[in-house]
């Protein structure tokens, strides 16, 4: 007969304790294979508890397979055999390697949102209201492309947002635009050249390094990037934020687009990915339209993701391919599943559609508008506003701080550290080497600048410009 | 001078309408590049509008690169190259193609988890509490091979379920298997050749291949992939099922997993990916020893997925790295974002460290043992029992059916689809020449069979044997 004393554990049931103590002696062999259980009548007699508790430990147990019932008979030990040989040690409760990040008072190279800016209490709602009511979907394959919903709820967004006419079959739904950025490699293949903005979102040639892809580096001019240097260096492919660039926030003028749009028209093969990526911030005057969407020729691939307008963690970006490229996708990589989860996609779809991706990204501008201008503001009217020139196209999250100083750029990086502020010189962005004009100059990010920080941080830039 | 009626068009500031009008005009060639736009206090005096709409209006132009402004001379039209097209029509509300999923009656060739078996309950509430508790957390970008503490929570399931110890720094977070082949391919590069086994999953090889990898088929024996085999096709990396190969079965004896894993210590460079994916539902007697576990040379990658375990559709994998590719992965991968949103690499974390991973596991092998008994006697007690042959090895949740018939496969694919069941042949997953002894063979997957339809499909299936 079975002796157990259940000592008390706060917050578990009695059952659940019953049920730990029999596991662990068919663990350890103390119950063998085959063994008949006590009837629940007698065990509940034994340790003085009722038979209701011990049904529901019992019932667990067979549920989980540790005991099996015979009919008329009672329950059994089920044979589970444990491990033969001295198992290897435990491994060590080891924890992995924290995320080194310096704790910043303030991190300017940051351009995530932070977690008082996202909408958590509308997105439990939805959460919760897109499990109880879409079981099915939730757990049916998904296309390569990502589910239907999603792409009808973005392809609606594009329209009323960016005046694009795209069908909900042109997009591609994918974790994150890195991971966007291989499937166009895996699309072009790796023998034609990928052209990349020089200065540029370093991470890009990267990505497209890592998954085989040949690079060539294109400077800009004050228009963006130049054709003749597309040409020279016989890119294919070439991938371009013309809206915002990043870093220098140039917004490439219409009649450069027409010139690109030109030299894609002249060959086959010729492609250009707009990198839409922080159009939604905008923060003065209208939205500047798209490449994709003055392109007749079926040449721009439009590449946008939630990053910036949602969360940098919840891996969610999407692209759009002209018809030609659609078909290639379809045949050559149909056959992948969705790299987005489902419980992520359905959500999300409900989220736009209902509206509230709108309300949050209206919410935000107003938030990062006052921001900025508070930041700007602060900088004018401190000590920095004689020793520093700001540099914005009214765009985007970020703009350039341009330090009239004899410092080099290294000497103020750690000037910046000394101070817990975290900045990025701008000449760090150049693959090659940067011009003069770039010295001294330094990427502001303040979609993660705490509101309350403000005057303290610019107060702190200027003591790092005193002499 | 400019001449617009404004007319009212709702929701649309006045500003926004003016710079319609004006853009319209410069595409149109209705202004010429290089003509001077009225002053702004001049053209609001003949619109009666205010100056501040027409200075808004302007610099959006100016912004975009249709005008461009001159110091103390006013805004000049901008030379433009434009196609002289229409611009393109609004979007047709056109849904995107729904999957064309037959609906089959019974699909014995989908293994995912239907929907009455996912935990929804205990999901939506975990995902609930760390909305409500990790809310910095969630937002805080993840390193490139996961959230520490999911790779933590892993790392004690495969402890306490595989008998495995790694350190959680081992572990890399993936969206799904076929991202973490990627992964490996970047990390290998496409000069060795993967080596696949023959028959298999034709998606393993599909992905190395879309990822530029160049490919080798193995042929098998009873006892899984052949070394004579990985030598003669001079594969370096090899990736194999070996506790439930998929689709034979084949549990591969240990001296085969030692002779594999002395190929592999023979030359630097060499590799095996052991692929785990269904080892939670080996449904009779102990799980099958890992050859991770017995690895003492860091040669063997392994992999396992939650799609199985939790659901197709949450798109989370895993691989532990040896120590020596983890640093290769660190230095040339690290760069890289998580694919996997923190919105479900913490709730799986709490899901797993709760205990809620094992309860389910262990509930769903009942259920499976259930489904599976029941089918098999079904399959028994049926006119089958004596026009099939079951080949199973206990493992998994498939297995095989020979039909002693003369038919061929493709007359018995058409007699089962007019039945609505979808049953796969055996001899479909040769990249070569299937042998004779494939023929007339079909994939049993069961996961997915709803218990109450067990008899009338097999019934259905009998029926297709009739002569």
């Amino acid at each position: 007969m079975l002796t157990y004393s259940l000592d008390d554990r706060p917050g578990e049931a009695l059952y659940a304790r019953l049920y730990d103590r029999v596991k662990a002696d068919i663990l350890a062999g103390r119950l063998t294979a085959g063994e008949r259980l006590p009837s629940k009548r007698a065990l509940a007699a034994q340790l003085s508890i009722s038979t209701m508790t011990v049904e529901a430990a019992y019932g667990q147990l067979a549920d989980e397979g540790y005991i099996q019932p015979r009919p008329r008979s009672g329950y059994f030990v089920s044979p589970i055999a444990a491990p033969l040989s001295p198992a290897p040690a435990p491994p060590e409760p080891e924890a992995p390697a924290a995320p080194a990040a310096p704790a910043w008072f303030a991190d300017f190279a940051e351009s995530a949102a932070v977690a008082e800016d996202f909408p958590f209490s509308v997105w439990a709602k939805i959460y919760r209201e897109t499990l109880a009511s879409r079981a099915e979907a939730l757990l049916t394959r998904a296309p390569a492309a990502g589910v239907p919903e999603l792409r009808q709820a973005i392809a609606g967004h594009l329209w009323s947002f960016r005046g694009l006419s795209v069908s909900p079959d042109q997009i591609v739904i994918g974790p994150g635009a890195e991971y966007l950025y291989s499937l166009l490699v895996r699309l072009f293949g790796t023998k034609g050249i990928f052209g990349l903005e020089d200065p540029g979102y370093d991470k890009i040639g990267k990505v497209y390094a890592a998954c085989g892809a040949k690079c060539a580096w294109l400077p800009l001019d004050e228009s963006g990037v130049q054709p003749a240097a597309i040409r020279r260096r016989r890119a294919a492919i070439v991938h371009i934020s013309p809206s915002h660039h990043f870093p220098t926030g140039i917004i490439m003028p219409v009649s450069r687009r027409y010139e690109l749009l030109a030299w894609a028209g002249e060959a086959p093969g010729r492609y250009l990915i707009e990198d839409d990526y922080d159009s939604e911030f905008r923060l003065t005057g209208r939205p500047i339209p798209t490449l994709f969407g003055i392109d007749t020729g079926g040449r721009v691939i439009y590449l946008n993701t939630f990053s910036r307008s949602l969360a940098a963690t919840v891996r969610l970006s999407y692209m759009v391919l002209p018809p030609a490229l659609l078909r290639d996708f379809r045949d050559r990589l149909g056959f992948f599943s969705s790299a987005v989860s489902n419980f992520e996609q359905y959500p999300l779809a409900e989220f736009i559609r209902q509206g509230h991706f709108e309300k949050h990204i209206n919410r935000m501008r107003t938030k990062y508008r006052k921001r900025r201008s508070r930041l700007l503001t602060a900088i004018r009217q401190s000590p920095l506003g004689k020793k520093a020139q700001i540099i914005e196209a009214g765009s985007g999250l970020h703009f350039l701080l341009r330090f009239l100083t004899v410092r080099s750029d290294d000497a103020l990086v750690e000037r910046f550290r000394r101070q817990e502020l975290n900045l990025v010189p701008l000449a760090r962005y150049y693959h090659g080497q940067p011009p003069l004009s770039a010295a001294h100059t330094f990427l502001i990010n303040y979609a993660a600048i705490k509101s309350g920080i403000i005057e303290e941080a610019v107060r702190r830039l200027a003591a790092c410009l005193k002499p």
